[in-house]
């Protein structure tokens, strides 16, 4: 029917998640919806990219250089964590569990996507922990093969730095989870991990 | 973190089916997005009030006025289709198999919600039942109470017009249905609306 209705559809059913329908729900949703509202999405959506760049210390992303994180003096400055993607920061920032500072490495090795180590972020990790005074690297890729791989490769270089201790985040099943529903992997892995009590 | 990060998170999670999780996954998504793709996207969303607007005859979102559907004279305009929110006009021709006209009353008679007859598009389709030659008048607001309630007070009001049928659309087993999964409404709606084969 009309056109802007269909190419603003088109648009959201483009991100991730939304499909066809949901997309159209949402569309006519907003022709009712506080045209002030939209105004501000709509310059937010437009202002975005100019806005957020990734920081230049860690790579996390940022309205000012460098980031609220690294720039923070009250931040334990002798931890980092080193993360797959700049929303890992995010997520684990607003645990409030960690107060150390923060790598990301854009992705993990993927030989088969074509990845390979040289397209991460690896050498300004080296790079920091060569020049900063870490004691601890505490690696957050996800527990997937690959991540498990980028964790392997990235201890392996890092073993140089015998000052500096890295250590990887704990898998197993999950605060909340049942051991009927836990799959064989993370199972096995809980025991290999147990803790004492 | 940041601001503009947060605000657009928000903005998201606004809208019908998004929650927080979905918005930040969307916001994460849109950051590495093609930036020609994010430009239109804002430019649709902040044009979309300005451009649609209700059409003047039969009330179905429209850029021009009267809508493409009420100016096209290849629709048969003894034949209306009386649905309850501007959308449906939308997924009715979608299906292709109805080509008359539409009216959109705004909504079904709800006295719970406070919403009566006079804040509905009746007296225009009572004016255009009048004015223009209508053979038929299909009420398709939904199979639910306050769709049905409104059906049969639509149907009291129209039946001054000898000459114009009113008929409703069928409710029944969906197709590709289970008559397993029927509810016991739908069931009996589907027994007392049989058709002869």
């Amino acid at each position: 029917m009309s056109n802007i209705i269909d190419d603003l559809t088109n648009s959201f059913s483009r991100l991730p998640g939304i499909g066809k329908k949901s997309a159209a729900r949402i569309v006519n949703n907003l022709l009712k919806a506080n045209p002030t509202y939209i105004q501000n999405f709509a310059r937010q959506l437009s202002e975005l990219q100019q806005k957020i760049k990734p920081c230049s210390v860690c790579g996390a992303w940022t309205e000012t250089n460098p980031c609220p994180i690294c720039s923070n003096p009250l931040r334990d400055k002798s931890l980092i964590c080193v993360v797959e993607q700049p929303q890992d920061v995010i997520t684990i920032d607003s645990t409030g569990t960690f107060s150390g500072l923060f790598h990301v490495l854009g992705g993990v090795i993927a030989p088969l996507e074509g990845i390979g180590p040289e397209q991460l972020n690896i050498a300004s990790l080296l790079n920091r922990a060569k020049t900063e005074a870490i004691k601890e690297i505490i690696i957050a890729t996800n527990p997937t093969f690959e991540g498990d791989s980028t964790a392997m490769y990235l201890q392996r270089l890092l073993s140089e730095f015998s000052t500096i201790k890295v250590t990887r985040l704990a898998t197993g099943i999950p605060v909340g989870g049942d051991l009927e529903y836990a799959d064989k992997l993370t199972l096995a892995r809980s025991f290999s991990g147990r803790t004492t009590l």
